[in-house]
């Protein structure tokens, strides 16, 4: 009896890149794409930070794109050596890496001629079979290849990618969120919240302390698809917190 | 030929949280701890974003511990019933979850007696057979049990924990890195900085586009346990920003 939209699709990104290991570089993507997915009936279920290795990409995206329903890429599609994220799709794929007529007409178009050399070209090359990702900022593209996206890592041009790729996404039911501020440390409204979590099995509940200033407090989040649920328990944790204060 | 201190150990974090997916949170844990490991010698290899599902957490444990010498995890260790990460772990290694004397001796010592509900004492069940890993700041321990060292989310809480769990780390060598500048995008030093990465195996040369005003700039980051060899490459990478400019 289940419709087809009230199943919502999974995803996962694979974040790539040394820099997000070596702590040279903070990862900002995830917590972008993450909400507006879930705007789009998305969820967000799983995310892996590899280093530019194409082993482990290869075996990673092979990992990836069998267990979840969407992955997505960010990073390594760029001109230089390091930039191995394209090739190593292909390889997963076991497609060959192919200069793209159109990509190579938007890299022509975007630089004067006597800048279009040849490690600008390399960003053309796209695993054969793959659709190409508009991106309006620099012109060199991204791409899809049967589930898998595969997106710049600079987060200007991955969020100006989405508004092409998201027309190529196809979501469920998305999960609404509500979210109460307390005083209170979740110690004190552990065995409240534990017993609320109990009655609404179809709400998502979770309690997480805010650390300031030597004090804590905590921010009680409810996530659901049900709405008229999600609201009954929120009214349950009001209550609770009224109680308790 | 080769001594303990010539091996660098490798490291993976798993960082536990719905509301790191859901986007909710930032993660600041990765970004902070993978430069402390390395001055310690340890390379941070690998990191996973997980969410609070006992079956998906005992998975990714067991995995990863076989696969990395330190595995890193945070968050799920507080009060609440959402705060399943130490039973998990426990269940990971096949040994009971217990009340551990030493860490409801510090909560009792933390809290006044008539806080220290049945939810806060929570906090004291621990895998048996697991060592505990002190938290200056809110009294309630994380720990180590063989190679997996669990720790709070909450940056402030962890990183005060770091001083403490670093104490038990054994690295090797670590890796030095300097960092270029250059307003030249990425596309007309790629070439260049090829044929340098060529000529210096052992230096990993990261290229990373900077894109600030619709203007695109690179970073050039050298990485290398050889400090000669890493100076010797910087010094090529700075001749050749100075021929293109």
């Amino acid at each position: 009896m289940l419709g087809i939209m009230s199943y919502t699709p999974t995803a996962c990104m694979i974040l790539i890149g040394n820099e997000l290991l070596s702590g040279r570089t903070q990862d900002k993507n995830l917590f972008w794409l993450a909400p507006k997915l879930n705007e789009l009936g998305i969820h967000m279920a799983h995310a892996r930070v590899i280093p530019d290795v194409t082993e482990i990409i290869v075996a990673t995206i092979n990992t990836c794109r069998m267990e979840y329903d969407y992955v997505f890429t960010t990073g390594g599609i760029g001109p230089t050596h390091d930039d191995i994220t394209a090739a190593a799709i292909a390889r997963a794929f076991g497609v060959p890496l192919k200069r793209h007529a159109e990509a190579e007409r938007r890299l022509c178009a975007h630089y004067r001629p006597e800048d279009l050399n040849e490690a600008r070209l390399k960003m053309a090359d796209i695993p054969e079979g793959a659709a190409l990702i508009d991106n309006p900022l620099s012109a060199a593209p991204g791409f899809v290849i049967e589930n898998v996206f595969v997106l710049a890592g600079v987060p200007a041009i991955m969020q100006a990618m989405f508004e092409h790729f998201k027309t190529m996404l196809r979501g469920g039911r998305t999960t609404h969120s509500l979210t109460i501020e307390t005083d209170l440390p979740e110690g004190a409204i552990a065995a409240g919240l534990t017993a609320i979590q109990q009655r609404f099995p179809k709400v998502d509940i979770g309690c997480y302390p805010v650390f300031l200033n030597g004090e804590l407090s905590s921010t009680v989040v409810l996530r659901s698809q049900e709405g008229e649920m999600l609201n009954a328990a929120a009214n349950e944790v009001e209550t609770l917190l009224v109680h308790l204060t």
